[in-house]
This record gives structure tokens, sequence and C-alpha cells, in this order.
């Protein structure tokens, strides 16, 4: 791992504010981070519980996470491909939180998946997959 | 259609408030729909362009209103599968619009696709496409 | 458009033979393939209709041909992501078509779009997107 | 598990015998299966790799292991939704795995992952999620 929690915590301060919106940094291995999500009622949806795209906006950001606490501080390392499956209905007043692994870490792409929970639930509340693209120049601000 | 351009936005200002972070209804026919997002900081990641999760709401709740002008006004229609990819850099401060069409609408699932534009880029800035599951009683408040 | 129709459907006898399994080259247009495969019992699954692999397959390669279509007999032109829905039961016996319309073609990726029909049904039975890697040198055998 | 890996080779060999040109199965465990396919020139693309239809029903095939191993005998389970991203480059003539893994299953639909191996190479060379619809009689024949 090349970049440390602290790093990439002030980092993502700095660059990317609007993302605490998604997610705050809760840890960080090497090729992994965890994110969560405070769930008020800006984030539910009609029927009481999380939004679809709550859970993807937290999913993309821990996994954005996971890759600059791989690869560096690269700004514009940017998502193409993102694909999620719903599978439970998350409590409506829980945190909410992710876990981003990398499956693969090329030159110009990387690969990851992240699983949702929802606090209080053991299941996997939804699951995402994606792939992200990483600018040639790789070397952070 | 079942619903008309009126209900639906009434529907949403009720019972989605916070919806319209995602976007607006613009129009709205029988199997699509066209939302509204004005772009502002908030909307932002590094590098200065429209963030993932901002385009992926959008086509969420193109999506949803779509599908609740068809079948009528199912707040509990969720999303179950979520695919989006996106092609090109959104302008940073230029709106973004999304153009939901059903693909398919059965009994308990609808399937359909979103374009994603960015004010004055002729081409498409991402392409979604969706699963909802249908609750059995389709019947709105 | 680079390639002729007769140049393509050349170049696929020559370096994909066992991609006639798949489907046969009916249409090429620029930046659009239709490829066809007539359907017999080893293309059915359990349930007597076309299997998912097999109407995966047909969008692959139908996307493959529109592709190098466009760009030019690049081999080595690779799928990076694929994502189908399926949305209705094709006829057992009938034969599937699929129609590849690329949305993006890029200096190293392309996105397109397929949806497949079977013979004498008016709606698609599935839709694919997908996203295609193409190798720095963009030339042809 | 209600089913045995007996049980079920049995079942896939005689309601599915085309299925094994996609795979055959190799182990079953409670939510869990492996199939394996001997790679032979007809399963290669240009550039004499493995091709991505090859992957996908090897994929497809082992979820559905997975799925009729936990749920039972049911031929008409059916996918909905498929997404592959294509990691790494396979070798060319090494059998290729797939272990698929349920994430969930519910009443009506299942939702599971599957990561592919290449014989000789440590990391997975794609990974897939899908979705299966689980027809309302869950009885097997």
């Amino acid at each position: 791992m090349q970049v440390t929690f602290g790093e990439l915590k002030a980092f993502l301060e700095d660059h990317f504010p609007q993302g605490a919106a998604y997610g705050t940094l809760q840890e960080l291995g090497d090729g992994w981070a965890e994110m969560k999500l405070e769930v008020d009622d800006d984030h539910l949806r009609p029927g009481g519980t999380v939004s679809g795209p709550v859970m993807m906006g937290l999913a993309d950001v821990a996994m954005y996470a996971a890759l600059l606490g791989k690869i560096g501080l690269v700004p514009l390392a940017v998502t193409t491909n993102f694909n999620i499956n719903f599978m439970r209905k998350p409590a409506a007043h829980a945190a909410v939180w992710a876990r981003a692994t990398l499956l693969k870490v090329g030159r110009t792409m990387a690969v990851g998946e992240v699983s949702i929970y929802s606090t209080g639930m053991e299941e996997p509340v939804a699951h995402a997959t994606m792939t992200y693209s990483i600018p040639p120049e790789k070397h952070g601000p």
C-alpha cells in the first residue's frame, strides 16, 4: 500500500469534500477500504428504506478509496462501468457500510467488488462490481 | 399511459421530496420519461466533472418515473439490478439530462435503459440499463 | 466505415471459424452489425428455450463485428465488461437475431449495445451492453 | 443442501446434456458449486485465448448448478441479469474453472457471483455476477 489512512482521508476532504455525503472512510488496507454512511431522512426513498442511489454512491466512493490507497493519490481515476444488485431491504435509520475489494489492478484499469451492509443485519444488502480507468500519469498531487 | 405528468410530478414531490436532488421531471410519455438536473459544485468530483453517483441517481430516478408513468403510482417498485457505462466526460457546469425508456414491463419486473446527456454535447455521456421489481399489488396511493 | 461486409466476413471465417457457432454476419453498417443464429437442439436449455449462453455468445460476436467494421480488422480487441438482461422467452426452434450498435468508439475503448430478437416475435428477447478494449496498434492483418 | 452431487450430475446430464459443452460439475456445497471446462481449439478466439462466450457459459451453468443444489431440481430457474468483467488473459490450452457462490436465495429470485480461473494462474481471469428468477413451483422432477 502506497498511501496511509491519514493521507487518503486528507486527500478526500481536500479534493472531494462533497464525497462525505456518500460516506466517510473508516478503514484502509492493502487492496481494500471500508466506508460508512450515517443514514438520515434525505437518504430514504418511498417505502422508508435507504435509496438505491445512496448505496451506489457509497459503493463507488469506497472503491475509489480502495484504488487510491493502492495506486497512490490519482484524482483522475474514473469509473467506467458500475453494476449493482440490490438483494435485501436495508433498515431505515441504520448506518450503511461498504467494503470495497480490488480484484485486479492493471496499468490502465482496475476491477473491484463492493459488499454493502446495513448495521444490525448479517447478510449484505447489495453487491456491486465496477471498473475504473487509470490515467497514464499515475502520480497524485 | 395511466398517469399524467402532473400526477406523477405531485407524487414525486410528496413521496420522494429528496428525489429532486437527483433530478426533476421534464417530460413523460408512454413508456418513457425525461429528467434534468441543474449541476452545481456539490455534483462535481475530482477533475471538475459531474460525479458518477450523480448520473447514477439521475438515471435511476428517471427510470422510476418512466415506470410509474406506465404502471401507475406504485411507490414500492424497487431497482434490483443497475448497470451503467460512463462514456464521455460531461461538461462541468452544464445541466445533465436523462431519457429513460422501458424495454419491458412484465407483471412482476420491468427492464429499461437510460441515456444521459450533458447540455451542449451531442453524444450521450453515459448509458444505463436496469431492472425494477414490481410488488404484487400494483396500485398507487 | 473502413471495412466492407465481404472483408469482415472473410476475416471472421479465417480468424474465428468457431465463431460461426455463435452466429453469422448478415449485415454491416457504419457503427452497427446484424448477426443471425439458426437454432437447433444444441442451443436449448431445460424448458426447451434458447439457452442464455447462446444469446450471450451471439451478442458478443455481433458487437465484435460492429466494432471491427468500424475500426478495421483488429483481431485483439477484447470484451472487458458484458451485461445482459433476459426479458422474454424466445421461441424454441426459431432463429435468433442480434443487432449490435456502437455507442462510443474511443482510442482505447468502445461501448455498444445489442438487442436480440427471436424470429416471429416483435419485442426483443434480451438486451446487452458491453465494453471492448482496443489494443494500441489499431491495424488489422 | 437439498440435492446431492450425484443427483445434480444426473439431472444435468438428463435435462441439459449440451450443458457439458459449457462445463462439467466438479464439486457441490451448500450454496456453491465448482465446474471445469477442458479447453480445446473450439473454445479459442482470435489471439489464441479462451473466448469470452466460453467463460460466460461456464459461469452461467456453474451458478445454475449452485442454485439447483440449494433449492432443489427446478429446471425452469432462468437467468435474468448476467454481468461479467474480464480481467486477465487465460492460458490458451489450460482448463478453466468456475466457482459459483450464492449471495442471496429468496422466494422468487437468487443472486450469485462466480470467479473464473485458468489452470496454472493464481488470480481469477474473470468475475461474474448474476440474478436468477425462480418459478413459483419450487419442486424438481
